[in-house]
């Protein structure tokens, strides 16, 4: 095993859009811009121990999760993804590493992103970076930061499916976990057709990235008495819980908006309002409910 | 200490080319590509214990050299810096973040490299991965493969200073490896002025990288007998020592290239010709020379 096989190997296997016009195999990739089109970039890390265990989770099911949770980003921006740079620092285990990329591959066809370069090395701990580069028309991605006083508040999905999969293990709720699917589709609708204002996707839990739109927008939210829970999940875990890379989203309050779209259901659980930037209030404000999310160097 | 106070203090160190039209902040990073360029992206890894140790090198010298790792990319391209997105693990120490992001923004704000981006986790191993874009006219960026047969091959600054200082841990080659200097201004300059045909940056050793461009241009290499080493490097450092950063590049045999370009001795170190593609020959073909750089693999 070196990492020229390596490379060689997975340069084989990726598909190359044209705007690719050199991928794995020199030292920068390039891609090439169409007309009119800005472009979207996030990056997130998987690392062993803290996003998953090699004895609970697949080498291929890391690699899928790796790059759907970068593609989870573009979708919230309503992009199209066009392309990824992934970083894998791994032990020389070919199989693991084999495994890793099919999975990786697999999302990739089915998203349409190819696989341009990235970065291989050593490490006895797992620790996966994938960039992701989407593109929208100019001007039009969806920001956290445009929600406007009466718009209403949606959300796409169930609520805390993943949290409760990571605390059982089992059923519906483990496979959310481990296979989160990127609203692509459904971003991208918002953006074209529904005239979405403001959008976030859901890595770190409703109270969190909720409070993070609304701080953006300078508005509240006051949530309504239906949040849509994932089979089984506890308030916490529909509250609280990380992972479910579902979209929240607003929308002008008088707009109609499917109860369905691209076959996922879409809930209203409320408003976004005047009053204190990025805090969320239960019905009429009788209550509030604190942002308690992942926070990844919280020092209580 | 907890994520958003870290990430809002980043944010408010990054200074914003116009392109970029949403920084830290959002889903994603927004940049708009300008009228008929291409654009270069690279991503490395800078891994504590592999690339770095705690104990040696501050966190301004890892945020430093984790930023100009990806930059000698974009230099071998001959392109433009444009934004980077910058993934960083590491323990809750917030002098050492600071001090990482610090180090990091000397060297962006020296080299017009926006920070628009990234992801922070915790991880007791520092990781960071930096990804860089470049841009160049459409069609012009620096590749490996683009040398013809009688081709000069040339190389910037001195050979084996960086294997020489982690060897030694004093001097000039030791600083040579803490801060190693992107070629960007010589780069940009073989692309628009010197009519460079192949580039590639020195960051697994002349032997493993100088194969790398032959390989992709389907030539082999014959050296001369002059090979600018650092001083103090011995022939194996020269030969075969990593993370030099120096640029390795081809032009017509007939060019004339100044003996230093943006302040930068420049050797011509022998040619390129018709052979067997990616081998190295000692003068006149005598004796050949294994690749045997850095192998992140190897498993011998």
């Amino acid at each position: 095993m070196n990492e020229n096989s390596v490379i060689e190997h997975i340069r084989k296997k990726a598909r190359l859009k044209s705007e690719v016009a050199m991928g794995i195999g020199d030292d920068c990739a390039i891609y090439r811009p169409r007309k009119g089109e800005e472009l979207l970039f996030t990056t997130d890390f998987v690392i062993e121990g803290r996003h998953f265990r090699r004895d609970t989770h697949t080498a291929r099911q890391v690699g899928y999760k790796a790059l759907a949770r970068s593609l989870s980003d573009i979708a919230a921006m309503g992009g199209s993804p066009e392309f990824c740079l992934v970083g894998l620092a791994a032990p020389a285990d070919s199989q693991w590493i084999d495994g890793f990329y099919d999975g990786l591959f697999a999302l990739a066809a089915k998203t349409g992103t190819s696989l341009a370069g990235g970065d291989l090395s050593r490490s006895e701990t797992i620790i996966c970076d994938v960039m992701v580069c989407g593109s929208a028309a100019t001007g039009t991605a969806l920001r956290r930061g445009g929600a406007k006083p009466g718009d209403a508040l949606y959300v796409t999905g169930a609520l805390g499916g993943s949290a409760h999969g990571l605390a059982t293990g089992k059923g519906l709720a483990w496979k959310k976990h481990l296979r989160p699917e990127p609203r692509l589709a459904i971003g991208q609708l918002l953006r074209l057709k529904y005239g979405a204002t403001a959008c976030i996707d859901l890595s770190d839990g409703l109270s969190t990235d909720l409070a993070r739109l609304c701080k953006a927008s300078g508005l509240c939210a006051d949530l309504g008495d239906t949040l849509p829970f994932f089979r089984g999940a506890t308030i916490e875990e529909a509250l609280h819980g990380g992972e479910d890379y579902e979209l929240l989203f607003t929308v002008p309050g008088k707009r109609r908006i499917p109860v369905e779209i691209a076959g996922v259901p879409i809930t209203r659980i409320g408003s976004v309002e005047k009053g204190p930037a990025g805090r969320i209030f239960g019905e009429k404000r009788e209550f509030e409910i604190i942002a308690a999310g992942f926070d990844h160097f919280e020092t209580k």
